[in-house]
């Protein structure tokens, strides 16, 4: 028996979400159902960030335990022979048996993109949020440093997330611009739920004026999801880096 | 009657290239079909760039005459609210009534994205060609400033051209590294049938070691399609801006 980690890449348009549902396709139901067939067991993975519905990833990260023979880094070839093309394994490894992703210090980075023109852009419908309304860039500039260090970010999860604790630490936040698109870069050591697209929301209430960089030290502090902007919508938004600290997911060289 | 000017950006994957066919969507298929439902006339655009079935644009063009006294600058919103997703309308304005598209001096600039890693990357696989092979970059932009300027680039036409001539000018052509994705980029008065995806090809040649940068003068002085390398695949080219020289598109402020 060994541990498998998984690498995984998705344009999350087509799918509910990563987390098996009732009805209806998941990143998670895919990779079950293929994994399954490929290695001739019932295959369960296991995922470290649970991405919502129209969400997308260059890095998602997800295990599974498997005795079939075929070596770890062959998977992914193999999966990636049998998955629909809006899902790419990127890499597959052994890993420690007892590794598991949601109990190992990490960073995650993500991007959420604004497409801030008088039309949309249909190459990039999917992966991005248009806008056109009027937006001061400056003034979102100026709300990003608040952000950074160890905060309690209740103001900027979604009343439906059931963390035990809301205190995370933003290591980086950044904005860039690429002609008219607006890229959000966020990494820190773990995100509440719709934590990153509440504070695009926020972000984007400031670029229009209808709150204040300066707002944000007193929003933090209210532990009040309604202080803080909108949930912006998530097809904007994608995971693009999981990183382990601890280097716990380093590929055992056993084979 | 006014003469109208649409710059068009469309996603090609769904379509059958831009020009009308007896069974499929084209491109001009939707403009001309929603143009007539919005304008209740019946409308027939004329393209500047017939592009090939999965290529993409950010600004093709369109002329078209309508007697219809909605103004012009008005027709993208509207024309917008009716367009499949992957077609959007970027502009329109009114153009002198004997403006047309491919009897102007124009600049086009073309982009083949490259994609070039492992695996496929699932948010481009629709706007770039994949490869895992190995590609030499400096030998591939050693070979560009051979293309550069005015010569009969016949031997980078398909075989089913009917243009007059085959004599082209490039002012432009560069290849960009952004992390895995190679963007060749090129800017030219014109181009053959195809022409870009075979420039294209012969550089994937020369960067897989079957073609020497210093081949390209001889290929293209040869005028021998069979010289030159393959056409690389619809999906990576996307038409990126569409400029005409002496200004002749100016809308007119008549209205």
């Amino acid at each position: 028996m060994k541990r498998v980690k998984l690498k995984v890449a998705y344009e999350g348009t087509q799918y509910h979400g990563w987390q098996l549902q009732k009805n209806g396709e998941t990143i998670e139901s895919q990779l079950n159902l293929h994994l399954s067939a490929l290695l001739k067991e019932d295959i369960q993975v296991i995922g470290a960030s649970r991405t919502d519905a129209g969400v997308h990833a260059l890095s998602n990260i997800a295990i599974f335990d498997t005795s079939h023979r075929m070596p770890a880094e062959k998977i992914s070839y193999a999966l990636n022979q049998r998955l629909p093309e809006d899902i790419r394994i990127m890499e597959s490894v052994q890993v420690a048996s007892d590794f598991h992703p949601r109990k190992c210090a990490s960073k995650k980075t993500y991007e959420y993109h604004i497409y801030h023109a008088p039309f949309p852009n249909p190459l990039i419908r999917n992966t991005s949020f248009f806008t056109y309304v009027d937006l001061n860039l400056s003034k979102m500039k100026r709300a990003l440093p608040y952000f950074i260090g160890t905060h309690d970010f209740k103001s900027f999860a979604s009343i439906h997330s059931s963390a035990e604790t809301t205190i995370r630490t933003i290591y980086e936040l950044c904005i860039d611009e690429d002609g008219p698109l607006i890229k959000i870069r966020i990494t820190g050591n773990g995100f509440l739920y719709n934590m990153v697209r509440i504070i695009a929301g926020t972000l984007l209430e400031i670029g229009q004026g209808r709150m204040k960089p300066e707002d944000i030290p007193e929003i933090i502090a209210a532990c009040d999801r309604s202080k803080a902007g909108p949930t912006a919508p998530a097809k904007g938004l994608t995971l693009y880096s999981y990183e382990f600290v601890d280097g716990e997911d380093k590929p055992l060289h056993l084979l």
